[in-house]
């Protein structure tokens, strides 16, 4: 097995209001893959897919169910500076996502805050300078 | 913002446990930016933490409480061949992960199982036929 993700696919409640959020609300551009019933985002050199969660549960033959408050997992976009942070915290904000965490100094010495997007999916948003990333957005630890 | 995706954390209940389980089972490299608190994996060019569940949950000011049976999402891994998803689930499975549903194929051409690893996070193993893997790993979309 080599070491890589190839694609984190979202369970949603509706696919259609996901597509909005990150097409219209976050302005990424959506592959001409998708279709009606499932979303694919090329992120970097792995992909995002929106797909209805009840689905989701039954392709994986496991109980599916509402989902929890808490998920048990969350997306991080680590941003260039604090001045991003706060910029795209904003944006998720307008584009209809809440602001589950205000940014604040962590005790890790970064500055992170989180927003919600439609089904309560978690994503971090942080400015960490222990970590770099590159200038084509790719994430490098030591 | 960005089109990008720097970090998936996965709240595992037992650091060590799922450590063990990424390091030794499936053979990935830890980076040394690791501690006994937090795992970080490399994946291309983003990365996988592992870090305590109720410790996520408060870092994100959100409701904790026991993993549910299904999570609303899932990871994959998509493979090179129909080979090699037989052959990564059988690691995984000998490495302590459950086989949650065994390698089929699947309505949309392809062929796919799952794995469930230790805090039972489902992990896809997929091989794709309409999916490019590159030389390097990563996946490109249409």
């Amino acid at each position: 097995m080599e070491q890589r993700l190839s694609i984190v696919t979202l369970g949603v409640a509706d696919v259609a209001r996901s597509r909005a959020f990150y097409e219209g609300g976050l302005g990424w551009r959506v592959s001409p893959a998708s279709n009606a019933r499932i979303v694919f985002i090329q992120l970097g050199g792995m992909a995002l897919a929106l797909y209805p969660s009840a689905a989701l549960s039954e392709d994986a033959h496991v109980e599916g169910g509402d989902a929890p408050a808490f998920r048990g997992f969350t997306l991080a976009y680590n941003a260039r500076g604090e001045a991003e942070v706060d910029a795209v915290l904003a944006q998720a904000v307008a584009a209809g996502a809440r602001l589950a965490k205000p940014a604040a100094r962590a005790f890790w010495g970064g500055y992170s805050g989180y927003f919600a997007d439609p089904d309560g999916i978690l994503w971090e948003v942080a400015h960490n300078p222990f970590v770099t990333i590159e200038p084509d957005g790719r994430l490098t630890l030591p």
